[in-house]
């Protein structure tokens, strides 16, 4: 997606290490015009798969998803890291090891929300090295539902993230793909190489 | 706004204690039709103060946020509660305690983010007790922005939130305001009685 790649060039940081840091339109501060024209990218590409539900991860998977989601028409669900007071009854839990922080993560769903029977769109910002779509996938698996795409805005190709995820064997996704991130440089993949 | 007092009518549980559970639209899954709609009113409200910014407390203020910046078309700024990596300049912090957890939560923003002659227009889910808008606010002031208007979908009026905020004399709004939560009931205030 041209406008995605072009505001990471634009506005996005090399911070080394394989760290983007995306902070001034993505994860902080927030453009929504283009959180708007990524939804709806996203419910195009997947909108053949029938999809009940939107799923992501908080905190930066909500704007992307819930944009999704109003395209698709479907509600959404964010899969809560910390145990909110209403969250009262027993819910399903799964870790998700960090790379960037060095700790496990653990996302929280009420079943109330994930049934049987619901076709689980995930939707994240990043797909990196794939952990946290991994750990979504697992709780779409307690529930019993289907899982039926996987979307990201951006997929740092060069963490493996994909070929981790390959043997769901569901269509996955991503708005601009990062082939490498060497130097200052941020080199996209063509849309032909995909 | 009568579809979000509906909503709480049909889906909304009083848990006791003054605690209202909407986790099945507001904060955990998330009816994004129901939001823009909320996004929408919340914009219209604040038509006239000339935000050029919105700022929000992750994690339950950012779809409300999102779709009120949408609607204003101005960028919106979520305040984090943890340092992800990427943040590594210095940030402008201030505490916010939490009724209903009993400890306080920081909340960060970039200065990058936050610039005098922002206008500045909070939304959070939520005006309680107050605490996590004063908070915003103070944030507010420390970037010498202007604060222009306070806006939240569900206002406790019985938590006293609205009177420990009206000494700064901007427009605050409610578009659900619950006058009290006695046994299993959830009164809401009359508009007439604003």
């Amino acid at each position: 997606m041209e406008a995605l790649k072009a505001r990471i060039l634009a506005d996005g940081r090399n911070l080394g290490r394989g760290i983007l840091k995306v902070d001034s339109f993505i994860n902080h501060q927030v453009d929504p015009t283009l959180m708007m024209e990524v939804g709806k990218a996203l419910a195009d590409r997947f909108a053949d798969v029938g999809a009940t539900k939107v799923l992501t991860a908080e905190i930066s998977g909500i704007a992307p998803a819930l944009l999704t989601a109003l395209t698709l028409n479907v509600p959404v669900v964010y899969a809560r890291k910390t145990k909110p007071v209403t969250m009262t009854d027993p819910v399903y839990v799964e870790a998700a090891p960090s790379h960037t922080r060095g700790v496990d993560t653990f996302l929280l769903v009420s079943p109330e929300f994930l049934n049987p029977g619901d076709r689980i769109l995930i939707v994240d910002d990043f797909l990196a090295s794939g952990q946290t779509i991994d750990a979504l996938v697992r709780l779409v698996r307690h529930a019993g539902a289907e899982l039926v795409g996987i979307g990201a805005l951006i997929e740092k190709r060069f963490e493996g993230g994909r070929q981790q995820l390959l043997h769901l064997g569901v269509r996955i996704e991503a708005l601009a793909v990062i082939k490498s991130m060497e130097g200052e440089h941020i080199l996209f993949e063509d849309d032909s190489e995909r």
